[in-house]
């Protein structure tokens, strides 16, 4: 394991569980969610997340992206990528278990207007909860999905 | 497939193959490569790829994004992630069995400033070739990697 990846270590595996989302824009829904965190010896983390709805098994969201400590400072920087046309180039920090992060969205010209992004996620040994808030030109940052994982696979 | 999708079907697979790298700043490099195009019944074609070194087979680079289709006009827009903290929000045409693409690079700060990718991929029955460019604040659009892949797994 690359030496800076160490304080991510936590985050490494597969996990599964279920999340919901809300929004003022939308109706709220539910999902089934899987969550990897890989690593391959280089100084970041990889990232790739599916969701499917609970009801009908129908995929519904994707995102991958990577997790870039700066150094062993504790720092991080993150860039990950939607399908919807949207991509995070943000930073945070990493806190014993908890990786809190926040960016501005770039987007192409039909993708939703996000404009800004946080998440947190914590873990308490095998059981990763996260939450995410997002802002859009017309919605301040408000909380959009909140999620329960269990890891399901060792790195 | 979705719709939108049919246009970029002659992508969808595993490449493997091999390519290679040039820059001003840096010395040549030539590597193994694997690319996948997915896609599940939504309007996007998922793309993963990675490669390893070819003399020792360490690990390279990767990078994971989406091509997104604007209907059914050739036109597309894609988002794309880099681990070394850039990402590419752009846009293309296909025509026929080509895709050229081009994107402004946004980067976290401590990533090599490169501002701007240009990327053009070709298929001529089962092989894939492509050419990527690129700018930096100090070099002007530049070829740095091409690359010729053979589709090793149908979708």
């Amino acid at each position: 394991m690359h030496a800076d990846v160490e304080r991510l270590a936590f985050l490494l595996g597969t996990w599964t569980g279920e999340g919901r989302g809300e929004y003022p824009t939308i109706s709220g829904f539910a999902y089934r969610e899987e969550i990897r965190f890989s690593h391959n010896g280089k100084p970041f983390v990889g990232y790739v997340q599916r969701t499917w709805a609970l009801d009908d098994g129908r995929p519904l969201h994707g995102e991958s992206g990577y997790l870039r400590p700066v150094g062993r400072t504790g720092e991080l920087e993150y860039v990950l990528v939607h399908p919807t046309g949207l991509a995070e180039v943000g930073g945070g920090r990493v806190l014993g278990e908890h990786v809190s992060l926040a960016a501005r969205a770039t987007r192409t010209p039909t993708a939703l207007a996000v404009e800004q992004v946080e998440r947190d996620i914590e873990v308490v040994s095998d059981v990763l909860r996260y939450e995410l808030r997002m802002s859009m030109e017309s919605v301040p940052l408000t909380r959009h999905l909140v999620g329960e994982l269990h890891r399901t696979e060792e790195p």
